[in-house]
């Protein structure tokens, strides 16, 4: 998908493409080791004995199957040319390392940049079709894992519930660990689920995503065990608030900051602003972060055909947090909820 | 666990540390983001506003909250040092640079190497106990699902059956995507589970592992639906032959090269040589790939307290492939298979 011209574009006569996601975009190869050599010619396609198979089935690229590691069989192919893009953004200083002392006199590595991270923000309408489907069955997992929920379950065997749910409705696996987290864990905003058991009243937080054909989702949602408290209640209706702000701010043209801002401006109404400890939501497709960030200083223009997280929360200590986090898409228009699931406080 | 004479050992008066599973070997701190100044005074954990609550709880460092990248923080109180060890052999590229560009003169980064890499080699009674935890749980989990196993289930669903009972038993996670490959899948060392049903005769190979307590455990095992064909048998005899060979070789001051050597003999010994595509095993414990490697190459010698994967294979393309894996420990006189489960070609 990388083109002459980009090449050209980005002053140099070949690409170096080390990042596996990248490689994955790229090329269609999907296993743990492997690197891009993307010239004018062509794409080939640099993994060992273990992926010989898979990789003939996955790859329009040409393949090269390298013994050990796989840095000295790609410089092979990188002497004849002199200047070498690389991913300065992401590559791994040993890899650098390893390129970089085999330079001749005349060669050059040189900075890529995050120009593949810039053009995975906008998705093809496959990919689009991939994001659908992994936020359907996390939708269906989420209702799937509810239904089954019964009072006294640890949060670790809740979060357990879901992720099964999610492989029994056809996920690769979960796109990050499932977050499960009862009353005062809920401030945490990346608990890991324990051994406490969801019983009594409460508000629980479950944060949860999945992998689809190697596309990801992300989805929070609160839910209520027993009458919430009107603090409670009150939380709730102000991060929705924010959500919806943030929401209604999204169309073609707007900043990524300019989203968060929504966000965060609706929780200072509310005295929460110090409460809100993270950033507003993120890009995602082959990995669950990806480029826009909606955060106060990313100045990229949304466009349509980006799929990203909006997820503003509010974190008290020692009492609980609410998170509501949908994944969506930038239309030509505004922005479409891909997430279904409901955002009402459900009381359970 | 670094002391001053660490530091003056390495030759840097401050040490950089960026890899995660080392920040937590050294700190404690679990979070997902985190960077560790290591000084002759003492230990400095960075991280985000996210892991205010749980930074405190987890590590006895002294915690600093960096507001956005943890880079230009860290920086700060590395600028009154002259020689600055860092990762070399992992800190990623943007990393580096954002240091080194702030580097004064007469100020330098100077590689530490695997020097932590290498200390976690060798386990602490700690680290070991929770191996052992991780290894029952995941033996116990194969078992379970054995139980629950029905012909006609797809290779995804098993191992999502798979994983929920890790989960259902203790387990923080998976510690690698579990495998789970019936018939002609089995040849692709790391094949995916997908939507083939398990019926009918044929090798199903599962290779699974948990996280528990943070620490890995890696298994291998093959069974037979139905009577296996007597090529079946000879494949699989061969290859726990060689893993046979590579456990007797195991004890303290053997090369991790010779263990390799010794699983490679005995499949030469059947002209199965060439269908062994990877190494004999792996260290484990943070991660699930450490070192010392189980390679050809590697002239690591054993010592007690390590823990490493043993698992050679054998696969045909268009057949199938056998793989038979322990987790195990040096110990003063050889070896420990931590590992419990059966290793007879089990038909169901």
């Amino acid at each position: 998908m990388l083109t002459p011209d980009d090449l050209r574009e980005a002053g140099v006569d070949a690409l170096l493409v080390t990042a596996l996601p990248n490689v994955r975009y790229l090329s269609g190869f999907t296993g743990s080791n492997g690197m891009l050599l993307v010239t004018p010619e062509g794409t080939t396609l640099f993994t060992d004995p273990r992926y010989t198979i898979q990789a003939e089935a996955e790859t329009g690229a040409r393949v090269v199957i390298a013994k050990g590691p796989l840095e000295p069989t790609v410089w092979k192919h990188c002497r004849r040319f002199r200047k070498i893009g690389f991913e300065n953004t992401r590559i791994s200083y040993p890899v650098y390392q390893s390129f970089e002392k085999e330079l001749k006199l005349g060669a050059s590595l040189e900075p890529f940049g995050d120009r593949i991270e810039r053009r995975r923000m906008v998705k093809t309408p496959a990919e689009i079709k991939a994001i659908r489907e992994s936020v359907q069955i996390n939708s269906q997992a989420f209702a799937a894992a509810l239904t089954r929920f019964r009072a006294g379950i640890t949060e670790a065997d809740f979060a357990a519930e879901i992720e099964y749910q999610m492989r029994l409705l056809g996920a690769d696996k979960p796109s990050f660990d499932t977050i499960v987290a009862f009353r005062e864990n809920s401030a945490r905003p990346h608990a890991r689920p324990g051994r406490a058991k969801i019983d009594g009243n409460g508000l629980l937080l479950t944060d949860m995503g999945t992998f689809r054909g190697g596309y990801a989702s992300d989805m929070t949602r609160c839910v209520h065990l027993g009458t919430p408290k009107p603090q409670t209640r009150k939380l709730y209706r102000a991060v929705l608030e924010a959500q919806t702000s943030a929401l209604d701010k999204i169309r073609p043209g707007v900043t990524a900051g300019q989203v968060d801002r929504a966000a965060r401006q609706a929780l200072r109404n509310h005295g929460l602003e110090k409460a809100f400890v993270h950033s507003t939501g993120h890009g995602l497709g082959l990995e669950i972060h990806e480029a826009p960030r909606l955060g106060r200083k990313d100045a990229t223009r949304l466009v349509p055909g980006m799929a990203v997280t909006v997820e503003p929360g509010a974190y008290l200590e020692g009492t609980g947090g609410v998170r509501i986090e949908d994944t969506v898409l930038v239309t030509p228009t505004g922005v479409e909820i891909l997430t279904p699931t409901s955002k009402s406080l459900i009381v359970i």
